[in-house]
Parts: C-alpha cells; structure tokens; sequence
C-alpha cells in the first residue's frame, strides 16, 4: 500500500474558518473518491514549537489509486477552493506501507 | 489518540546507507519503545516533484506516550546518531485521530 502525506502551513492572514473549511472539504472527498482506502487529517495540537500547522494521511492500495485521489476533480477543486487561498507552505511524501 | 508524523530531508552529501539507517534505528524504536501503538515509515517513493526525502507516522494512546517516546533515551540517541549527520530539513505535525 502507499502512504500519502500532506503537510500545510495556513499564511498568517487566512480566516479563522481555514481550518474547519479544510476538514469539511476533506470530509467530503472521503465520501466521494472510493480509492482512498483510509483518510487521517487534523491540525497540529502545539505540543512542540515549529510545526506545520495541518496535515493529512491517505492510504490507497498501491500507486494507481493514489494517481487517482490526486487527479480527481473533487480533490482538485479542494485545492484551488479551499487551500490555495490559504496555503502558505506544503510538503509531501509517499512511501510504501 | 495522537498521530504524530515527521518528514525529513537528507543532505546532498549524505550517504548512500543513510538510508538504511534510519530504517534499522527506527525498526529497533519500534522494538523497545513499547508507548509506540503503530509505526510506519519510509523513503519517498518519487511519484511526485518536490517530496521530502523520507517519513515517520508513529501513532500514541495520547500525548502523555508521545512525549514519553519524543524524550527516550533510545530516541534522542537515533537523532543524534542517525539522523542528525544526515539531516537537511525536517517538518512535523502531531493530530488527533
């Protein structure tokens, strides 16, 4: 299986709703894109000083369907609506699980 | 519970075994560190322009057990062993799950 992780830093003036409009679209595209075979999101709890502030896991079953998650419209249309207006940083790694 | 991941990247001289290393520091964590309840982790698969090198998911009960595995003996001794002569960049998040 491959392992997709998303870390988000918001910029420092993004509403006070980013966050909730990240997890509600995130909600959505669990709903909808049947690939993602385990869907893991939240923002960071502050425990240690400089981190991200959001990050997502996604599972999938082998890197097809992640290709999948990643091209599918819904998931783009969360990016351009929803994170794009707000994203500061991203990083990203997949690896095999 | 508590989701904690970690992305690093390596250094542009460091070694080919870094790698490796990091994989056999980790697996021996997960081995005598028993606050740890799951443990991924692996070399960016290079699906996608612009990763990070290498990543962590380590998964808690709460934040008490991470804290324990954040400040054991075992683990302080992989970073400063393993991890920092390699060690470019390296961006965490912790999040409930």
């Amino acid at each position: 299986m491959i392992r997709h992780i998303a870390m988000l830093t918001l910029k420092p003036d993004a509403p006070d709703t980013a966050v909730q409009s990240l997890e509600e679209g995130l909600s959505l595209l669990g709903q909808t894109i049947t690939e993602i075979a385990a869907y893991t999101y939240g923002s960071d709890l502050g425990l240690r000083d400089g981190n991200y502030d959001f990050a997502v896991v996604a599972d999938f079953e082998n890197d097809e369907d992640f290709k999948i998650y990643a091209d599918h419209p819904d998931h783009q249309a969360f990016i351009q609506d929803r994170v794009a207006p707000i994203l500061e940083k991203r990083v990203s790694v997949q690896f095999e699980i």
